[in-house]
């Protein structure tokens, strides 16, 4: 191996991500894209026979495949600089982000941590007080933690929310998040389906079902595009069965910082519905529409002018919405490519302070977006159980 | 003219409807197009000058048009029967909606009324109980009263609401309309913009502005498909210039009387929407979708099946949609024809009530309809006055 | 009946469009719409009875309903100019169609014929001659002639008519229209299907099948658009059952008088398709496309630019668009409404005749645009059975 | 380096791909995404310092970077077995296609090679039969070569595939393939544009200029999807500069070998149009449309029933398209996936090769189709030149 690769892949462990694990192969997929990351370690399960599966059919060493995360953190922690792995990838059910990422900060790894956070808003307070004074590798200065709320990786948001940075659209007047899946429309965690089982189980997912799933995707793009925060909420969700406890829909009424309302639907019992995330941003002078199904296009009105439709790729598009593009107009980018843009900035950034400690990732959300989305769970749980009042988010 | 004639057309007169309506026109062309009604008097203007151009441009006896609704019904009520008009198609502005109905039902006019049926719930209730107790010209019996909900006409709109209550989709879980204009986006009322002004201003547009012009339309489509009456509404409205007293965006969460969810969201101010009035129904084992801008599109989903896409004319549907529609496949049918459908059905029952007094119509909304478009208004208002409570509707 | 009646509506009778005739009801919804046009006679049926019937449902005087449309031409020449038909309009099968209107021409009324114009092209050229030389009863002075292409009525086409003509996409390279449908998949004429019956029939259909019943809709919207004439044809006809005689599908690359390449393809055996009809226009700087089953919107491209879209009732439209549209943006209109415009520029210039006339329709097409229609068919079927050979239209 | 990473992954040489080279990276992260594939050698440009820059970029050890191919085949194919590249991989100007495969050949390499195969018919007829008697690494037993005609990847396009193969539409009629892109509409050929210039010049593209660079892509999924052989073409070939030598716009009408009529349309000079490859297959029973820029959705309709919406990852798929499917419903997969499904078909026949040398790829385009596009070219070219004449292709 040369040098080369040496200076231009970042080194990643990921705990998560086994056998019958969708994000993790996802997160794999998104690190492999950009050749930017490398895999070098894992605990892909706590069962150790399956990690040592995965492991072998990722072509890892095998002596850096460990069926407990804290063996797996001591171990990376002890080898020299040059091979340790320099940040941890967490793609473990929601329960077990926090304890994950407190080990992996104590060491001084970076960490790039699957949504949403973790499993309350106390847990993610704790976690940033813990990081503030935490010390990387690299000595006094804390390590780098970031969030994959995927959604932010692609073109077309990035180009909205430059859009509305920009000042394109004038003062925002609303935004609307609807987030719309169907695949719990019938009770399938009864059936032992392994993705649904632990998403409806407030031991594993926290105190949001829906909201916790993908509420908290809706919540953030929200504010990534929208650039204000939210302020309060008042929430009605609902549950489709009386033995699911999470809630499976969720109509949020928003208040932002900026005065802004706003709305986000969340519902996972939308017969037919897939991944139906779609994003509405209403101004003085123009409005923004995306659409996560049909991602490449963005349509922009503006008063009195017909519809623009923004391609991936094509004309009048922000340096933004070009710089996460890898290929020219008409040639579909999805959403493996829009998660990769989010992990290779973060890469990117991990590889930058082996020279720079002072360098940020530009794009990655940070672990105060992901402790606002525990908030904005919490709030709207506890808004709904009083009856639909506002609640500080 | 042949006796022929007589039998087959409803004679109607019209009230409001003059050189700037926009609304006037449409009723007039709907009435048209299917050659069952024939408009035979008019006030279509309170000054009469106009009132009279309007009538010589519509090819009217100007014997029979007027400028005063009072003496338009004074003299046609005086006419033989075979001539008078049998129905007032009310299109003026809102605030007058019940005052030319009541006289109109004091005469025993049967009575074809734009929405929102009237100024104030208060106001529905009267009309209700006077048309209980009213006669029309064929003695006891209480005239006709029909409500212009003309969404309700489209075809793809009827298969919506066959496939809900025929329990394709099983049990409702939520119903989800919007309704989406960009026309206020800017302050228009302030240039003297006809449409505009009125609509603005409580005295002339009722309690509601975007909620009373637009969000009945969709509080009606959520009943009429979905079945269940609304019982409670908790909502956010909003009003983005200062000076414009009356909300031109509105988000109402929803209860029916089945305990389904639902939401109605209104908006004038959505740069770039034009009329996008947008219905989404969410069962247990399937949903449909159906947006006014592309009228003869009904998406169809059912649990573990691809999606089916039914259009008007089309195969699979039902008896309620076929009997909407004029043409084969493929040949849009629009706007005017929905709202011909609604003109039709209720002239059909005009015309049948000649010789059986026991006919009603099929499909026409109620003055029920309107009544209870008249109290979502104003339990909206009261709910968001109180900072967002449940208020029965 | 007042005079302004007499100033304000064309009297006209009809031929053909008996009880089961699809389009014969369509002209007379046209006809309605816009107040413009009264149906005064008509010979709906050869079979007495059944004109009768036709005529009694609509209202008409049955002295004035025949089955013989000769003495229907001959009983409405002997009526006094104020009351007598104005035009004739030809709804009956293609093969009848000349021998109407040659008859109605005789006798010196202005007639509105379906398209295709007639049998052949050798009939319209007759029809041609005789028309150049025939004296309305006005004098001397030739009879209106128009062809009902009623696509060439909607908004958006004249729009793309206009951006054409006016220079805004440059000259024109390509223009492509696709007209497919899929009622014919099956061999239905063989089950007494009418509609499908004389439209494969050559004795009543001509010498296309497709090419007669929609590629001609597609010939003449791509002159219509793209402002030059078809030059020659190269024809590839395919038939789908050895016992179907004419073509179902078609194949026809283009030469237009001015250089530019077209292609025309019609299909009726296209299972799914409902009624297709697709123009596309490329030229050097802009390119335009058009889809007739959502027909509110156009398509617009230019250089470098991203992608417009145009509505019915919208911003940025000319003055053609505008004229032609009823509503504002976002009340869809629909085929009956395009079909409308055709008719009502029709009857306008009818009943500007009666004082002027030197009046001509703006937008009717003429008898010139169908018999180039007629000899499109006819270069495009000997193409086809030469093997494919350029030949002159 | 474990031995599980010998065993997993098929190791390979790219020849082109250098620093301005669009298809060079798309193969590479096409490569990466399955981690099936490891680039180990490289020869990326002729100009030896390009190549080892972009050598150095990727990581290559720079041993194994050359400034020529053939220095580049001789040193890999002394390296021991378990560390020489196993396949090479063409992405060069089509003109360098054949030299290079011709060499790569020759030594026993494994190819995996861009389309069109290259510069004429006669070329690929001599590869065909070097082919047919070369010796692989493995002995006796000639190499795998593979064209990347990548459309062929989507999912959506092998469920048209498995949906046409599996008869649910009945023997097929027609089949018409669009391919219409915008990026030559002016003469950037002249502003040193690299992908333009090479494309429009025949001595490096080939005699087709849009035939060659897209119309052999839709040639191509005609046969893939349809299952007949295109046995004869009648092109109308066009070119929109008089300076620019080949077609830049065609239309072709074909014969399949199964009788069945078809069309292929490829055009770079549609103003505004990305990379819209669309391909519409009409059988007896039912149809198929599909369209490149939103990939993950297929058309089906058949007789009599509503149109179905067939979704990457939804109800209602064929193993095929699972197989080719890597993330759960409304995720979308892009063109870079696509192109993976190819690269990792190629790359497990490769790995299977190692053990049973009967292994044959399931999905990868052969030598054959390649060279079927390159005598698809050659004919529509001829039968232009003629004045458009059936030519065999």
């Amino acid at each position: 191996m040369t040098s080369s690769i040496e200076n231009s892949k970042a080194r990643y462990a990921q705990v998560g991500g086994g056998p019958d694990s969708f994000i993790g192969s996802v997160h794999r997929m998104a690190a492999r894209l950009d050749n930017r990351c490398e895999l070098v370690a894992g605990c892909f399960s706590s069962d150790q026979a399956r990690s040592l599966r995965t492991g072998a059919e990722l072509g890892l060493d095998l002596k850096r495949t460990f069926g407990s995360y804290n063996q797996l953190l001591a171990a990376e922690a002890q080898r020299p600089q040059h091979e340790r792995a320099e940040f941890i990838n967490i793609v473990t059910p929601n329960h077990l982000h926090a304890p994950v990422a407190k080990a992996a900060i104590e060491f001084g790894f970076d960490v790039l941590c699957d949504k949403p956070l973790c499993h309350s808003a106390a847990e993610a307070a704790e976690l940033s007080s813990q990081l503030a004074s935490a010390n990387s590798f690299y000595g006094k200065v804390a390590p780098l933690f970031g969030v994959t709320y995927n959604y932010s990786g692609y073109p077309m948001v990035r180009e909205a929310r430059h859009r509305v940075h920009s000042g394109s659209i004038g003062t925002v007047r609303h935004i609307t998040v609807e987030y719309s899946q169907g695949w719990l429309a019938q009770q399938i965690e009864t059936e032992q389906q392994k993705q649904a089982s632990w998403r409806v189980d407030p031991e594993r997912a926290g105190a949001g079902g829906a909201l916790g799933d993908i509420g908290t995707h809706a919540a953030h793009l929200a504010e990534f595009v929208g650039g204000s925060k939210i302020a309060r909420v008042l929430a009605d969700l609902g549950t489709s069965f009386s033995s699911r406890v999470l809630d499976d829909n969720a109509s949020v009424l928003l208040r932002f910082e900026s005065g802004c309302r706003g709305l986000v639907c969340a519902t996972q019992v939308a017969v037919g519905r897939e991944n139906g995330l779609r994003l509405r941003v209403f101004g003085e002078t123009g409005s923004l529409e995306w659409f996560q199904e049909e991602p490449n296009t963005l349509i922009v009105d503006a008063l009195d002018r017909p519809r623009k439709i923004m391609r991936t790729g094509g004309p009048g598009l922000s340096q933004d919405a070009a710089a996460a593009t890898r290929l020219p107009l008409g040639h579909p980018e999805g959403f493996i490519e829009a998660f990769a843009n989010v992990f290779t900035d973060f890469a990117d950034t991990v590889i930058l302070r082996r020279q720079d400690l002072s360098a940020t990732p530009q794009w990655t959300p940070s672990l105060e977006d992901g402790a606002r989305g525990m908030r904005f769970i919490e709030a709207a749980v506890a808004s709904s159980a009083a009856g639909q009042t506002w609640i500080d988010a």
